[in-house]
């Protein structure tokens, strides 16, 4: 049984990740909240998951590395020297950073790269995304994510063939152009589609959250399986074995 | 058995109107070109379909007029103006002048309109389309139908409530928005969708034309439906009873 | 403020309602489980909504009227002396019964009425729901309430058109037919779709609930509403004024 | 530029593939009705495609086997006989047979395929389909193709975990069972979609076809694939090198 400690445990993610600890038949070996001390609960556990703040980012691997305990970072808003302490960390300890710990999502961009490599400029590429009234950006980042796994699939970058938010007097559609919209409403937690759209034909490749308990399940699996592996830096595709 | 003449005969709505007179059991009276003197046709026509150009409309009226003759009016692009010459001839002939004949859209639109009408600003609105690579335009003229018809069932201006191109940071959904976006791709003869989005649940109202040819069919349809009506101007709806 | 009794309230859609109660700003009048006796809090409450068991509804309506007020069932499994019961009641107090008080679904059930009466045969009709892989039975109920208001936008009876279960060799499909279909997987907490199929072009009016809340909401709803009516039996349609 | 020969020239598919060599900018070598000797068109052909009948497979055979010519065998409703003589050909040509040249489809049943060996049980798999009316025989092809597919990726045989034309009182879904159900209507060409259903999450893998001819285009760039190749017997996913 792992014993999993959780920085930013009295956040919202924090009690949904305590609620899968339990689910996936694992231990709670602690939690810190999200301007609490991580080393005060490292001893009592085999690793750790942070979902607090990017401020906290440093503190925390340090307090892993101290222990010498892997490390699943989920917070989001990390900026450039952020990577760097990871990038810096994951020389001695292992650390998987994400910007989505779900497992179908996950699994979604690999099959958008997979589709996008093996499918020509013929096929348009239109990403979707819904999500509840309360989200104030747009596109999602999950919709940005699943863009660049097609652009990766096509070898090309995603800042340059993205057309956002169309509107007006567009012309054509331009060959190659991977396009991005996004609605709003309800309580969607999140849709995205992936639509490839060809000469009389059309595939689309879909994922639905129908609550956020998913991105605390695919947390814990991936605190899971980062047990016991070496130094390094991680991804969510080597969880589930892409 | 209906004479039924087309004005933009040689056009690609031309010949698919055409075949839809010979599906409907009709006959076609005559055709001329969409630059063709229209008063040479109308002596073997009980009624006339127009889907030729703004420019040659004032003309196609004033053969109608000259013999007395309904007629339907799908050609798209029509300006202040245009309405007025439309208007006019309708003191004496009866016209019906559409900017989708689709009787599922025609369809769509009313339940729409309906839907809008029962539900209260806590469900918000949302309408998607989605169309082939070549079409210029975003959204749809029909995807702005759309949300005129959810606009008129909760009694505002679509021009004050729609967001269009959403992208970047938006804030939160505004309450009573009426948000339109559109993808482009492959050779998608038109699907759009209007999304109704609440609290813990949705409703989405959609329409598929799987090639034009069900344009050509409504237009035959209006066209059997206003043979023998008095002088006014009519609509898509009120050929569907609607 | 309304003050409302829950017969049933230890169960999961009375724990619900309890909670849609304080969410509309009404007041909880009193509650007994599926097998208390409802008279112990009639004396408390402007209305009841009961959903215990067909076996306590006697007792229930025995309640209601020994203190002359409204009540909402929403007990599923009614037989026809039930019903008998209910019309009875009916005659001296206002009774709402319905087998889905969410308000989504009942405006979608008129919808497709209305489609279905506007639409001839030459539309054809597929109805196809998913549930969670709980659910022992298909179709689901609002599937056939679904069914049954295209049926009746038909003046047809659904049992003599329905189609369920198709597989092997069907033939070729008969026109005025409305086939029901049903998934089963993971949590879904109902998806329903009717779709209208004709030469070359579609429809599809669809429902989506994120979680059961829905239902507890229309509840409330629903005895918001009948509080002031006279006597006699109302639908889940007319609370939304359809 | 390949010369290309057709068997079963006057066919719906016949005169679609004849107007796919002519897009994809190859020539058509000849062409011979579903009855016609093959063996009078091979001498200008590069390679053979057959949508004829089962019976004239073997006479086709023979003539591509007597010329040294590689064939693409689009018909349908072959048996094990069929199957057998095929094997014997390949030891010589190079043969590719399938029941649906669709690109599209081929590189749909290769996502499903990975995402069924991807994820576990606890996601329960569910396949959806939707024909024209006309259609005699539910599931279709496609539908078992893809059936196929998601079973392969949890390498079990679909005829052990097949679940098709669900109705009354199932009981709740048995772990591993893979769910097929049949939608009939309008002039739908073919829409196939496989759900993957877990808790609060889910996958759909759409393919939507908009005509017939796409089943064309793909035997073409299949015949374009096989010539120069040795003999053996190919499938299309390696026509995409899947």
């Amino acid at each position: 049984m792992t014993q999993i400690g959780i920085i930013g445990s009295q956040g919202r993610m924090g009690q949904a990740i305590a609620q899968a600890i339990a689910e996936a038949g694992e231990t709670l070996g602690g939690g810190v909240d999200r301007d609490g001390d991580a080393s005060a609960i490292t001893a009592a556990c085999d690793v750790l998951i942070d979902f607090s703040s990017p401020a906290a980012l440093e503190a925390n691997l340090d307090a892993a590395l101290a222990a010498n305990l892997p490390i699943v970072i989920g917070t989001t808003g990390l900026e450039e020297r952020h990577h760097w302490l990871i990038d810096e960390a994951a020389r001695t300890i292992p650390v998987l950073q994400t910007g989505n710990t779900s497992l179908g999502v996950t699994l979604l961009a690999h099959l958008v790269r997979e589709a996008a490599s093996r499918l020509g400029e013929d096929w348009d590429i239109e990403v979707v995304e819904t999500h509840h009234r309360m989200k104030v950006d747009a596109p999602s980042g999950t919709a940005l994510l699943l863009g660049e796994a097609a652009a990766k699939g096509r070898e090309v970058a995603l800042e340059d063939k993205a057309v956002r938010g169309r509107d007006g007097i567009t012309g054509s559609r331009e060959a190659g152009t991977i396009g991005i919209a996004a609605l709003r409403g309800g309580t969607v937690a999140g849709d995205h589609t992936v639509h490839f759209l060809a000469d009389n034909e059309r595939l689309a490749l879909s994922h639905m959250a129908e609550n956020r308990s998913i991105f605390a399940k695919g947390a814990v699996r991936a605190a899971q399986w980062i047990v016991g592996k070496g130094a390094g830096r991680y991804t969510m595709p080597e969880v589930l074995g892409l």
